[in-house]
């Protein structure tokens, strides 16, 4: 019987399987990142600072690769999609339900942190959700801007962040220059994403990912911090959005123009001997 | 004569070396996660801060896998004992053993970390064994919720916390979706412990593993702090107890009805070269 | 027409290709860590702390030595190629296409950085850009030596640390040694350069590479620091250039001394199963 | 010619190349080491934590394990190379070249410390080295108990501290357990060497090695620290020489009487099925 039921539950459709996996991948990135955001403000630095944020999103990445790598290839970010779509690695058709997906995770994770710190933010805010300032806690959720930030500068921050993560993941994944081992390329990558945040984050939080901050603020807008979370900013909520995605597909032209177009064409050109050589090169 | 002593010494009933697999991977576990939590409480934070207890609980659970799970798998945990049984991977005949063999290896943990720190120990205390508050104790052996925390907050987080654990040691552990390198997985699920550690850690102290919980909080009833140790928080010593048992089957279930169910009927109905596809979903 | 262009794009002379790698390698190391040095200056100790900066290189070499590794061999540093060429693994003639990519690189991180903390830079020096001292600004991009430290004392620092990355690297990749496991070495480089600046960080800023330090002091003298960028720290300028080659050529021999050239022998004399032994003693 | 110098220098000797290696590898462990807690006191906590000295010692361990573990299997301890002879691992007749090599290291890396932070010292101590209490420096390069430790406290402290150090070094190299990836053993034993100084270091600064004590505290003395480094604590200086090497033949035995004695003879007794078993227990 318990066959029965696990074959009632199977779902064969591959599309679906891939939103699915996408949709735990974002679970898992954002209930970290999130819940290491809340744990950091709402323990007013005694239980982790900004370090761990960092930490608690790169972790998050390397997990929900584990996840969902297997299966849709664990983009967890609607900019990485779009840009695969771009360079012809996924078929435009899929490019909704890996977005649906990843949008559903994201609010899930969301909503879980919010259940789960609900007594802690209640001691935390007593009862008042403020969105920005010293004392705003939208902040846990989605990213918005230092108050020193013009837009412009907070949209060149985004899409050059955007544009180093897109190159050291094309360089992390690719077997024809000197990726990281296979099996370990989620931890190489979920580092990638710690040094991002360690060196571009204090400016605009590094949202660098559709996925990672539209859903969020969404549940914020419901949860009780009213439209304000739209508003913050100078209206900051569409630059996350708009910014990754040219970032993205900027990173992956830089690493195309710089290494891969002409790696091809050179592995192609019986330019093989060049590995053996540059072996060498570390004795 | 060196070869006959090894000879008696040998035990060749493969539960009983389960079982003692089991005890020395939870000791070192719990020797350097509480021991981590003594140097900082004790330290009063001149020798690490909350991040290094984290640190030192992922850390411990690398080397209690390396330890242990040549043998029995290295569980460390009841909870996820447990789960085996339900997935029908432990035949339920062992889980006694497992349990016991967990249970003496976190029990001896607290009691040599105690011997280790009886001098810093008395030093803080004055002799006064203090359960909770600020020069509370007891907290460095097993977890009391925060104070502002309502009984079923905390079982929800601490629910949630071991739902998420079991998910990515599933997802760490699969060989067929996107695991870690076979030989890296104890140091990957050590880097899930601290993740847990830094987005969920504030409101309950992340027992996530009643073998993490109950012999030290045993060991404290006995040692000095009396059985104010089980009244502390609203009773709060089942929680630890209860909640990660369920949450550890939430997690499997999660992962067998998002992931592993569709992927393994899709491996057996010949769609193996979805995996091939997805490769190139990286260049 | 997308392979058109491709193919005009595609560059076949391969000192050029691996100049753009060495611009790319370096730009990604040294965006990474100027941009964490800002992050920790700028943020004022509230978005990181020292530690974050050397994560942050260290993070930046990885990422850098996976990005132009397999193209050539990822040096990022002026000292390394010219120790390369003196150990005859990299032709002399290839060295300058080598240092002015690096440089390229290093320059571009720069200007990179400038504009992404330019508002946050207004905020912090009120438009003074100050060189050194509590408000000093220029430690963002160039090093300089502390208050303390005499010209020799900081030679000898720059020079050590040279020394020790160099040996280090030698090591990490000697397969006749005990190197690191093909593929993870770029991570395990970054722990080097981790571990370097967590030791010998705090008298010099451990430039340890005439790449990393003499484009960024340019740029900043161009900015608005002007001059003084090479005045400061009684004519500063130079010590990062010519003790770290110094250095790295120390290091290379030392090794050579030390290890290698008995080891070489030893493989060569037919000495192969001491490897075999040593592998018991390990258990 | 060069040829003619490199075979003047090659030495053929295998114990030379040992005592070599073992000195270069213990050279990188306590350059790293000490140059980290320097870093710390000297930096007076603005240049990194106690967790800076934690990383410090534990990347050092990984460095020095690649540059000696092929040549010499990278002890870097006395208490281990010990323990290795008793085990039958070592011949008794090589452990004085061993100990020789580890003592020249770890005494050559005190007196480069010295000489690199020479500057920042004087600046620091005003030209009186003292060696304990709060303005105290010979704590940079030996370990001093705690104020209120007692001496049978901080034996204990070191013994348990080596033993589960062996233990975890048996574990990690374990090929018939659950060991390392191998070629990742060196980084592993690195977190080891952390977790071991974030749990365990406040008391007795964690010298779990007569290697990495002896030599500095005898350099201190020659320094200008005098003989007050061998009177202070109660004339500490003889516990990190026995309470280790004590230590390190329990953390041995433990390991062969929990795990290792029976694994062999199940292993030879044709219960090879066993490790199948075990990987169905994570799925």
């Amino acid at each position: 019987m318990l066959e029965k039921i696990k074959k009632a539950l199977t779902i064969r459709n591959r599309t679906v399987r891939e939103a699915l996996a996408e949709a735990l991948g974002t679970f898992l990135l954002m209930f970290f990142g999130i819940g290491g955001v809340a744990q950091v403000i709402l323990g007013k630095g005694e239980f982790g600072k900004y370090l761990s944020i960092n930490l608690a999103f790169g972790i998050g990445v390397t997990m929900g690769i584990h996840a969902a790598g297997g299966i849709s290839g664990a983009h967890m970010n609607a900019s990485i999609s779009f840009t695969h779509c771009v360079l012809g690695n996924l078929p435009w058709r899929k490019l909704p339900a890996y977005i649906i997906g990843q949008f559903l995770g994201s609010f899930l994770a969301a909503s879980f942190v919010f259940c789960m710190y609900y007594d802690a933010l209640c001691e935390y805010s007593d009862g008042h959700y403020i969105v920005t300032g010293p004392n705003g806690t939208a902040g846990i959720f989605a990213t918005y801007p230092a108050p020193y930030m013009t837009l412009l500068g907070g949209f060149v921050n985004e899409f050059l962040a955007t544009t180093v993560l897109m190159l050291g993941i094309l360089a992390i994944y690719d077997k024809k220059n000197n990726g990281a081992l296979e099996g370990t390329q989620p931890v190489i990558t979920g580092l990638l994403v710690l040094v991002i945040g360690m060196t571009m984050g204090i400016n605009t939080g590094y949202a660098i990912n559709p996925s990672r901050d539209l859903p969020p603020r969404i549940f914020t807008a419901i949860a009780g911090w009213g439209i304000e979370v739209f508003r913050a900013g100078d209206y900051w909520w569409w630059v996350p959005i708009v910014a990754p995605t040219l970032g993205s597909l900027a990173g992956a032209l830089a690493y195309k123009l710089l290494i891969d177009f002409h790696n091809q064409s050179a592995l192609e050109g019986g330019d093989e001997k060049r590995k053996d050589d540059l072996q060498t090169n570390h004795v």
